[in-house]
């Protein structure tokens, strides 16, 4: 079998975390943990698209889940090389064929909720309506709270120095879910984007694999997850209005509010099975 | 005295929250309240600057807040009025002069930390240099705690619903402080934007005050609140490394962590005034 293409990329990530001091209530000065926050220049074909701020853990898998999600490129064939320099904080991507329609593209960017880099808000909902998910997968509650506690135990930056959100691509059985990949940025669309271009690196379907995230369920996190095909999102946090009315409108499994034992399941709820518990005299 | 000029504004909010049905680990399907979450495109002039998805609960002070932080507008003089309408949701802002140099800032915009606007971030750290917060005010330890306690008793969208970021203005003396203004949206950005918008409106100046935030301490937050002239900066949550560098930077007072009796003090230790206990045999 041939090996699958891949584009040549760095692999430079950053220092995680750094130390500074801090003064408490009780007047002791502490060596405390802060997350790392870079800007990042992404530069297609030797032009200028955005400057990200990043934890910098995976910097090139970032700069493709980016293209990826924005739908500046549409396989990971169009990606010829990706080049991550901390010296100039850029990260250069080249790419066989350019980009398409990038003014256009960039003219309509939208602010998205809080935590948004401002997407082609209006294009994703247009796409909405093509998205199918796989309604043949489901989630037994025991691979969600495997996959809870696999989450809680993960070593992660968030516990060392807090200020960062996580994502978590999982994969599931009957019995159990395991964690594939584990991403955290300051910016919890990054840690998305990351996950999304580490799936175009790997050849990873999304259809039997269920989406982790610490961050709310916003509207473009729901259109995120169901872009990269995962018909599964689990979230720590809340969720809004409209991640609520995309949720239905695309037919995703979504549940928030998951720790440890707890959850809500919102939307899709023939994809999770719960167990019932046998009662014995 | 004359009253204060003031742009004519419309007064319209949205309800903040909505109620679905969700299912819970016991099987239980529970009324869940969910926080609003809604599309709002600024017009400036008859143009189109920006869509920001908004909770809606200060919309006219969150389009002239936005105005003010990314620097389109240089006082509140300039604005003749702001109008929403959500029948279409817009925002329509008229000027007097027109903005400043709108396409050349536009092409500049940076995706910021996480929750980012998209700010013209090159441009702010420019400034950080011209930026002077007061070096003769200072807050208390009991303020501060007077501070945390106002803000656990704040009746908010978050402890109904989540899924939203709380920001305030407090004013306070030796003993005590009292917000001025609560402000929570979708996104953290949002909630500082409407602050800023409602101290222009209200001719309130940051310099004897201290801001609180919900969230993390990223660079375009400190930078933020730098700008609207507040010395004092206190968060729930962590900080990052460049908000950190930004914060020693522009010498404001920073206080990360803060919750209840607890807190930890990173920078600009000089306007914080521990009280000594006073040991007694």
């Amino acid at each position: 079998m041939d090996t699958p293409y891949r584009p040549q990329i760095t692999h430079a990530s950053r220092p995680l975390t750094f130390t500074v001091d801090a003064r408490n209530e009780r007047g002791e000065v502490l060596a405390t943990e802060i997350a790392g926050e870079h800007p990042l220049t992404l530069y297609v074909d030797k032009r200028e698209v955005v400057t990200l701020m990043t934890l910098g853990s995976a910097p090139e898998a970032l700069a493709i889940g980016y293209l990826r999600n924005q739908r500046l490129v549409g396989s990971i064939e169009e990606i010829v090389a990706v080049q991550v320099d901390w010296e100039v904080n850029s990260v250069v991507v080249t790419t066989r064929n350019g980009l398409a329609d990038l003014d256009g593209r960039m003219e309509k960017r939208t602010v998205t909720t809080g935590c948004g880099q401002g997407t082609v808000f209006g294009e994703l909902m247009d796409e909405i309506d093509s998205i199918r998910l796989p309604d043949d997968v489901f989630i037994t509650e025991a691979a969600f709270y495997s996959l809870m506690e696999s989450v809680r135990r993960h070593d992660t930056v968030y516990k060392q120095a807090g200020a960062v959100h996580g994502c978590a691509l999982a994969s599931h059985s009957n019995a159990g879910a395991g964690i594939l990949m584990f991403v955290e940025d300051v910016g919890r669309h990054n840690a998305v984007d990351a996950i999304a271009g580490q799936m175009w690196l790997d050849r990873i379907d999304g259809a039997d694999k269920v989406f982790y995230t610490t961050g709310r369920l916003t509207s473009e996190m729901v259109i995120k997850c169901a872009q990269m095909g995962i018909p599964i999102l689990v979230s720590r946090s809340g969720l809004t209005q409209m991640g609520y009315e995309v949720a239905q409108k695309v037919g995703i499994t979504m549940l928030g509010r998951a720790t440890g034992k707890h959850y809500l399941l919102f939307t899709g709820a023939h994809r999770f099975k719960r167990e019932h518990t046998i009662e014995t005299r």
